[in-house]
């Protein structure tokens, strides 16, 4: 199998459809690259794209992506509900075949090196790619928003990895990471008591001594009239989605509340399901090279 | 995705290595068509191959392979304990991707014309190719093995589908069918009395009762000194892997006996283990589209 990776790039428009896909044009039908998806929200004014390839193709498209998006989007006017930093907000990039996390650092910095010198904009490494500790969590990096980088900007604890040392007016500045696939996985209540949700989401993730690598909240299904515990996975494979799930149960019986189902936003690697196949069919000494699907791509 | 079908042809011959692999050379490192596995096995003195590819690519291997199998394998000398037909024993065509099973029925007839016509071979289509319901079953067919057919093949109601109307001395005859990809699991339970494994074999199968399209008995596991219910799912899809699971578990109950672990024997379909993953998950609207990996791969 090829080596793969898939990058999640994140631009400050959802509004304008008109620059949307001029910077979609940078990205659509480039060999060894593939667009799995994008969507913009106009509440956020703010685009996701997921896009699949060969490390060196998507690092070349993330590089063209971002000379677009600096050319069309300016900061300095820009409003949405979605916290943001720049204009070219985030991209994490993450292994998916064949590829190591070490070689997503070293495509972060590479992209990161790229857009600070090239375009003048400062660049905070994450997650993975973080240089030291207090720069691993996004919403921490993120903390102070485009308008709160001019004074951070000058914190010696906030100097940026790559690029100028003062924030880039038009377009901000840049989060960059290499980091696991995240699942985005919910579990539905049967109580339209969201308080009970919360409570739950409070057990079970790592802020409040639960799973290391699960978040969590409690939020209200409104049409439904349920309450639903939204949870992001940020490494599937060291903290299983069935674990998760079986925690969940777990604390609701408390509160005499049951699991109705559950919901998986969006794509999820093969191997976080399958996991919890080989965990609750207690199946022995499986291996992922016993998938037809598999051993056929191969 | 391209149209890919699965083709797990088995021929009577597991002792000569050089016969085997000249047989195999006909199939290795063909355009279009890849070997996902074979394996000869001396008691049973037969090999089992599975290969997949793009249908038409995989039509012409079958049938370079078979011009070479019925040119090296005598079948009027040939012993060994695997129930057998035929030098060229099964010819099972498998959807797997963007196929239709209607089109691997076409295939096993176009397949099943030139076997008889071009080796002189009596052919009989089973499973979904059969042409009549006493013919589906492969057990059904190949009863009387090569030696009884040359009485079975005058009978009016096992007349070939294709080829002439008696065995060819040396090849014998040919069972091909266009059928489901097959589930191979067992369930190991914690207790050495296999006459348990065996009466919960009987109640979970087809036969005695139990689920449309599982086949399953008791076998003990000498090395371990548990017994085990060893299963075929014909039908993932309609009779889901868990179900059956979960059914062994329920009877096992009622001789105290519990579930220790399970196995799935070679290749699985991907969604047979993703079903399960919905199924204990209790995951609402999911859709296969949502599996990263076949994304990348459509």
């Amino acid at each position: 199998m090829a080596k793969i990776i898939e990058c999640i790039p994140n631009f400050s428009e959802g509004r304008d459809r008109e620059k949307i896909e001029k910077i979609m044009d940078t990205v659509r039908g480039k060999e060894g690259v593939k667009l799995l998806d994008y969507s913009s929200d106009t509440d956020h004014n703010r685009s996701v794209v997921t896009l699949v390839g060969e490390p060196s193709k998507v690092e070349e498209v993330i590089i063209n992506m971002a000379e677009k998006v600096y050319e069309l989007i300016d900061m300095s006017t820009h409003e949405g509900g979605h916290p943001r930093m720049g204009a070219l907000d985030v991209v994490p990039f993450v292994p998916i075949s064949e590829v190591t996390m070490e070689e997503c650092v070293e495509i972060a910095n590479r992209v990161g090196k790229t857009i600070g010198e090239k375009f003048n904009i400062p660049v905070y490494l994450y997650e993975k790619a973080a240089t030291a500790s207090h720069r691993e969590n996004l919403a921490k990096v993120r903390k102070g928003q485009y308008e709160g980088f001019f004074e951070k900007i000058k914190e010696e604890m906030w100097a940026p990895d790559y690029g100028p040392k003062e924030v880039n007016v038009k377009g901000g500045c840049v989060a960059i990471a290499a980091r696991q696939p995240l699942v985005a996985f919910n579990v539905n209540l049967d109580t339209s008591n969201v308080e009970i949700a919360d409570k739950i989401a409070k057990t079970v993730r790592h802020l409040g001594g639960g799973l290391r690598f699960v978040k969590a909240m409690g939020v209200m299904l409104e049409e439904r009239n349920i309450a639903q515990v939204s949870m992001n996975l940020v490494n599937y494979e060291k903290t299983a989605v069935y674990r998760a799930f079986e925690m969940i149960k777990m604390e609701a019986r408390r509160y005499g509340v049951s699991v109705v189902g559950s919901e998986v936003i969006g794509l999820v690697p093969m191997k976080s399901l399958i996991d919890c196949a080989e965990y609750y069919l207690q199946i022995e000494n499986f291996s992922m090279d016993q998938i037809l699907e598999k051993r056929i791509s191969e």
